[in-house]
């Protein structure tokens, strides 16, 4: 009897859309792909149904290509119980999310194994295993968009600590006495490097020098604005290189990792970005530590999130075969 | 044929002194101690002469008591390369020591497996194995002494980074504005919150008041005068207690670990001291990391040293065996 194709499925529901993969077991290729909005501000049975909707689609597409989907991995917001597959309370944009018993409902209804990790961990992991730090052991990945997320990759596995609570890179403070944050601390990495803030900046620099304020600004603008040689968006990029390099150079006097990965908005900025950002990072952090860390650009893009979570399902499920 | 016991040596290298012991291996029990000069200013052949004195005074020991040592543990300031035994570069008070071969030179002399780590990472693992975090799954140890140490225990492992040179707790940075390191960064977490640090703050309160001072202030005497209700004695320990408390919440946020152990001088104030740094770090810490931390004080003082340095050979050396 020939073995049917082994599939797998990634789902990576955000606050927006949910984006969604079959996978190929042989080579972990994407197969096919798509997004659906993710109804965050409905009910949770309205939001399984939708998930419902979406494993149902991917379980014909697998049919159709001769194969069978053998797991299921997920990325969501917030802080997840990996043991159990579960949301550890709430997530700020998807309220009725509380609690919810992802792998519990998705296993029982589909008889697969399923395995569920916080978003931000996960674009680490794709990135680590077959992205811009692929092969490497230890590795910290930062998404600079509205926020930023944090995912940390240690011996070649996720760290998640030991309440699956760690990770919160963007709430690291690099200034007791700076702004507060709503995460309850003060001067978080999140307050000067993330595009809300350097949005923030950039507005607060234009109305301080009596300038013009676009009714829209966005983080290209800023980028953009430098190119032409606008001093407020120069020094507003400055700024968040300072502050973005002091924070990686903190996490490279601790984690002294091979990469440093950085994706979202902000980090798509290119190279010259990247480059101020590295020589803050060694302007500040320890010659030992950091001489051999390379900060780079995560190369995912938007699919890190699926990838992620097929990567996730994918080495769990080989585990489980050994 | 009866076997023979099974001993094990532990020797802590420092600045001023080695602390040395043999261990039991049935039950992990001291045997025997005791400490001698390090000669940490002489030459690399004398300190190596130093250390055989040792290992031949312990290897008797060994033979009085029917046993025999198995393994070496040691422990050594400085970044250490873990897979040769080697000190990469130079450590600041022990000049000669320079990329010194401590393994190399150590087993090949006695033909025994030898285990090298930097210091405070053995006083993570010790504290970790058999001390205030026994048991503990993931563990932050810092030493606040004359310097801040850092030692990091990830799932029941030091934690040395991908090139030997993370876990420089001491080195985080919690204000970039703050005051010039020696390290090359600014306001790192060794500049408040060690002792060093805390007789500085104190001596200059007391200046700036114009009062008289001490000839010589250590921590002791700064947790004293507090005691007796001095304004600028208590001023100096709520300052440590901020800043120290916001360190650890950093590292709560990106660790979220079982326990974070506090050993040094400093750290032996008391329990209203640990108390109000625990208060401090939950001020700022996200709650969902926060909440299962304990901030404990070291157990095992002194001796965490050569109780790790055997800890690494013995686990070590179990491995090995399988």
């Amino acid at each position: 009897m020939a073995l049917e194709r082994e599939f797998f499925i990634g789902i990576d529901f955000g606050g927006t859309y949910v984006k969604y993969a079959l996978f190929s077991g042989d080579d972990r290729a994407i197969l096919f792909k798509d997004k659906a909005p993710s109804k965050a501000d409905q009910p949770q049975d309205v939001i399984f149904a939708g998930l419902y909707d979406i494993i149902d689609e991917l379980l014909e597409k697998a049919q159709q290509q001769g194969g069978t989907v053998v797991a299921i991995g997920m990325g969501s917001p917030g802080a997840i119980d990996f043991d159990q597959g579960k949301l550890i309370g709430s997530t700020p944009n998807i309220p009725s999310f509380t609690n919810a018993d992802i792998r519990g409902k998705l296993s029982s209804r589909y008889d697969l194994p399923v395995w569920v990790d916080n978003d931000a961990n996960l674009m680490a992991l794709a990135e680590s295993r077959e992205g811009a730090a692929k092969g490497a052991t230890n590795v910290i990945a930062l998404t600079l968009g509205t926020g930023i997320g944090g995912g940390i990759i240690i011996d070649s596995e996720v760290y998640r600590g030991s309440f699956f609570a760690g990770a919160e890179i963007g709430h690291m403070s690099i200034n007791l006495e700076g702004p507060p944050c709503n995460c309850g601390g003060k001067g978080c990495i999140e307050r000067y490097a993330s595009a809300t803030a350097m949005v923030h900046n950039y507005r607060t620099k234009l109305r301080g020098h009596a300038l013009k304020v676009p009714e829209e600004i966005n983080t290209i603008l800023i980028f953009d604005e430098a190119e032409n040689g606008q001093q407020e968006a120069i020094d507003t990029i400055d700024e968040t290189c300072r502050y973005l390099g002091a924070a990686l150079a903190n996490l490279v006097n601790i984690f002294n990792p091979e990469y440093i990965v950085l994706g979202g908005g902000v980090s798509e900025a290119g190279q010259p970005f990247m480059d101020q950002i590295s020589k803050e990072m060694h302007r500040v952090a320890m010659p030992a530590s950091a001489k051999d860390v390379k900060i780079v650009h995560a190369q995912l893009g938007n699919d890190a999130g699926i990838i992620g979570a097929m990567r996730l399902a994918f080495d769990h499920y080989e585990k489980m075969q050994k």
